[in-house]
């Protein structure tokens, strides 16, 4: 089941589903309740889930930023797309980034994008939506704090 | 001068300079003071811009995205990074980025990115900030809706 994150989530398989990407870290459960509603707040921020057999298994999020080019458009950002080590191959990332286009077209994106390590570039390009699929365009630049 | 957007500005100047970066259109203006607001009232959302002789001549944006990864950390996206075509290789846009460098470093990110075409990757390494640059880190995806 394809749906948005819930608070009850971040204990039942989301966080441990973000290992799979990167590090998570050791998390203060107030913290991270605070920064759930922070971001559950914020209408242009949409946490989407696949939950598989009642556990968070696969995970993407998507960033709506309002703009002044494009007549006034919004850009859809992508962002922490990851699937369970267990359960990759089956589709389920695809499915929740083709929820995510749908969501991202509905709230008038003229364009969605987001940034990939080379390797996964192809995964990219085979994912159809409305007939339609990612193509690379330029490079992502990294700051290191 | 290197400072935040205001109202003011976005016919001082503002939305010409984006001219020189895509099309912009021919905006309404209750709706681009509507769109302002929307902007200027998130404190995740960050328009800063140079002004010379009264006029703003270059710009670029900084939205920072809380992440529950990183220990719950945050990460600084540069978008729309422009310098009007009369005022470009004077160094400007580089101020402003590195202005915006400081902010995300002040706002706690652990990382500032930025998406930009091949032929720009030499301008952003060149950037320095706190002993630093910006490296080549992946590929960016679009998806045109």
């Amino acid at each position: 089941m394809i749906r948005d994150l819930r608070e009850s989530d971040l204990t039942n398989g989301f966080l441990d589903t973000l290992r799979s990407l990167t590090i998570v870290g050791e998390i203060n459960p107030d913290e991270m309740k605070k920064r759930f509603k922070e971001i559950d707040s914020d209408p242009n921020y949409i946490i989407r889930v696949a939950e598989v057999e009642g556990k968070i298994v696969s995970s993407a999020t998507l960033v709506i930023e309002p703009k002044f080019i494009h007549n006034l458009g919004k850009v859809g950002h992508i962002e922490d797309a990851v699937t369970d080590q267990k359960f990759q191959g089956k589709g389920i990332a695809t499915k929740i980034i083709q929820s995510l286009l749908e969501e991202a077209k509905k709230r008038g994106c003229y364009k969605t994008i987001l940034d990939c390590d080379d390797e996964l570039i192809s995964f990219y390009e085979k994912i159809n939506y409305d007939g339609r699929s990612f193509h690379k365009h330029g490079s992502c630049m990294r700051f290191d704090h």
